[in-house]
């Protein structure tokens, strides 16, 4: 071990996370300088605005507004600024400079993490993103260190708390979405504009890195197939109860023979799968490989002192390595699978409609699924109203998304069905 | 990546474990050849004897006696023959000779693990050992290296799948503990000698080890205070329901301010706790840090193929690293806390006292708690059987062990009391 060895570190952001980054930095310096056997030096951190009040005091002369000069003295970049821009820059002239660079950015990861995974190899550098995804849950190095032996066919993850949190309180306390999604808001676990969370793009974003690095291939962000919580009503919440689930927004990513899938929808879990028991703004990821059996890693996927704490546990472990010399792991994207077609999944659906209570309609319905080859495994007629509209729920066999797309237009065709209510697929059975 | 390079492994041991091990490094050598940069090659595998029956055929060419001559021909030697000698020895040779070594050995860790991490770090070696705690769950790499930046303050791990097994079938189907042990060893899930499990000895090596990388603290097995499930009865199972509880054999592992604890005993789990849910015969790792908060990891912790996967991890992506060129982690034993004597740690109790239903006897109980400083929460009085006798169940607020093993001393002399019929301690709630 060499004493007198120092690690700089460059922080780049003091939001939630990088405030509390550079705070534990601060308070653990002697504690982090013996485990990683160097000190951890936090030479500065770079923001937009230095005298922008912060949640976390910060030693002002830390405070810089010079990032390119603040990257070309660091041993370590610590990247928190999130976006695409100007991250993406900033990060490969940090690698180019020869620097490690840790980041939580999922959104650059998803959109171009190739290209800086390539870089970091070919200059010998490291990249760590265990705060991607899950916040403080390790899931990125289990997955390529611990099951690098293993064959991984199945994720299901829980990977955004705000869309947990709301889903769960429409089950515990029987809430609309609306009034879901506003208590979310008021508590902080939904951000101002909630966009990117309930309508599945952050998890769309983390579906397409733990793919990738699941299957050893390349999972654009853009083809993975994203719906999010919009469209989730009480009587659907109330109607996965009753047929023994739970309703939960899964980033989905699947082995299907030579090819894999990933993708993000609201689907019904049964109520026994270890997901079902994720309450509140948790996150959990199971997954399912060919050895290892079923695994889950569970803990709070958000929140700026949980994230700091992947953040950190890359640093630290980062800098331990540099010490001794060595470079890590890399990353493996050469298996490079081809990418199933969304239209090709199959899953069972849980299908609602609203309907005129009239006679033949039953019939016309049937025919129509069965024109589509989708099988009828279920099925629920709620009495009809006042004024003579009733709810069918109809739970089907597993078929595959394009028959389904084709059902759902031709049901939408028939006069007396008003309207599709809703759609839910079923995951977390075995298929 | 240089594609010529090769990976020589020995594999010392073909049990259930090793055998799945050859099986799969033999099946996937073209997808490890892939994730590894380097063909990871079974030179040999050391069995005592060539011609024994295994649970899968193995090519009889690589099968030696000579596990000397096979260890000084490897880059990596894979131990997997369990127990204390010939292991010691064998790994240590192998790192003096300059292998990288993957063991599963929770025993040799647990009692030998500081000279072996010491000799490792001398000779610039690298020791894994994720398959020695959980099975195929990634619990090692994650408290080294993911929680590397936080500080770990508890650990609560159902760590053996046996005695989950034989609690969880008490619990769901009122089974006694010799019945759930009779089947338990029926269907495979219990050794035909189950000592090490039910005793907890197994449950103890697993403490100590996570104890000592947790709290980079060295913790002697020895120090770890050990209580089995043999004396649990259907009778506190059945009170532990009552009062909202689970029992389960947990394997603690706690900082108390600047000290640290490591202990195994069956325990009260209140029944919305996480591991409250861990069923038949899955494990359970259940870690509270400072800033990550609560985390949990879940999966089968063992079985041959399941281990497997583990070995394989550290070994396909230690092969990455060495390929690339560079050293791992090594250990971090620095911290160095002092051990917590086991009569310090503080809990709540749950005590059943078998007594004599006549008058008088609550009151010299109340007293002699009281005289001993232990504040009873809870009372519980069954009616008495037939010759008068009758069940107390006594929750406690917390206490001091010290103080409870004079508490119990001192009811048991009392002439009314016939016996202690039990003491279970409560964990997992916030203290």
């Amino acid at each position: 071990m060499n004493e007198a060895r120092t690690i700089k570190v460059a922080l780049l952001g003091a939001g939630s996370v990088g405030s509390q980054v550079a705070r534990l930095l601060l308070e653990h310096a002697d504690d982090f300088e013996q485990r990683a056997g160097a000190r951890i030096e936090l030479i500065g951190i770079a923001v937009r605005d230095p005298e922008a009040p912060r949640d976390v005091e910060l030693p002002r002369e830390l405070l810089t507004t010079d990032v390119e000069r603040l990257i070309l003295s660091a041993d370590f970049v610590v990247e928190l600024m999130g976006g695409i821009e100007p991250a993406r820059g900033l990060i490969t002239r940090a690698l180019e400079s020869g620097a490690d660079v840790v980041t939580a950015n999922k959104a650059l990861l998803a959109h171009h993490g190739p290209e800086l995974f390539d870089l970091a190899e070919r200059v010998g550098a490291q990249l760590y993103y265990e705060a991607a995804v899950g916040g403080a849950i390790p899931i990125i190095r289990p997955l390529r260190e611990n099951l690098a032996g293993d064959r991984i066919d199945r994720i299901l993850g829980i990977v955004n708390g705000t869309t947990n949190y709301i889903l769960d309180r429409m089950h515990t306390l029987g809430d609309s979405l609306e009034e879901s999604l506003r208590i979310a808001t008021e508590l902080g676990y939904a951000e101002a504009d909630p966009t990117a969370d309930i309508e599945g793009h952050d998890a769309q974003q983390k579906a397409a890195i733990l793919a990738s690095i699941a299957f050893h291939t390349h999972v654009p962000v853009e083809r993975v197939h994203c719906e999010g919580i919009t469209g989730v009503t009480a009587a659907q919440i109330a109607e996965a109860e009753r047929s023994g689930h739970v309703v939960k927004l899964l980033a989905i990513c699947e082995r299907i023979g030579e090819a894999v899938s990933a993708r993000v929808y609201p689907a019904l879990v049964p109520a026994a799968h270890p997901l079902a028991s994720v309450h509140g703004g948790n996150n959990a990821i199971f997954v399912e490989a060919a050895a290892a059996g079923p695994l889950m890693f569970y803990g709070a996927g958000a929140g700026g002192v949980q994230t700091a704490s992947a953040v950190l546990g890359d640093l630290v472990s980062g800098a331990r390595r540099h010490v001794l010399g060595g470079p890590g792991t890399g990353e493996s994207m050469d298996a490079d699978l081809p990418i199933v077609d969304f239209a090709e999944i199959r899953t069972s659906y849980q299908i609602s409609l609203a309907v005129a209570d009239e006679p033949g309609v039953l019939a016309s319905i049937a025919t129509t699924f069965a024109d589509h080859g989708v099988s009828v495994a279920t099925f629920e007629q709620s009495p009809a109203d006042d004024e003579g509209r009733a709810t069918l729920v109809i739970g089907t066999h597993e078929a595959a998304e394009g028959a389904l797309r084709g059902l759902v237009e031709a049901l939408t065709a028939i006069p007396a069905v008003d309207r599709v209510a809703g759609v839910l697929r079923v995951e977390g059975v075995n298929r």
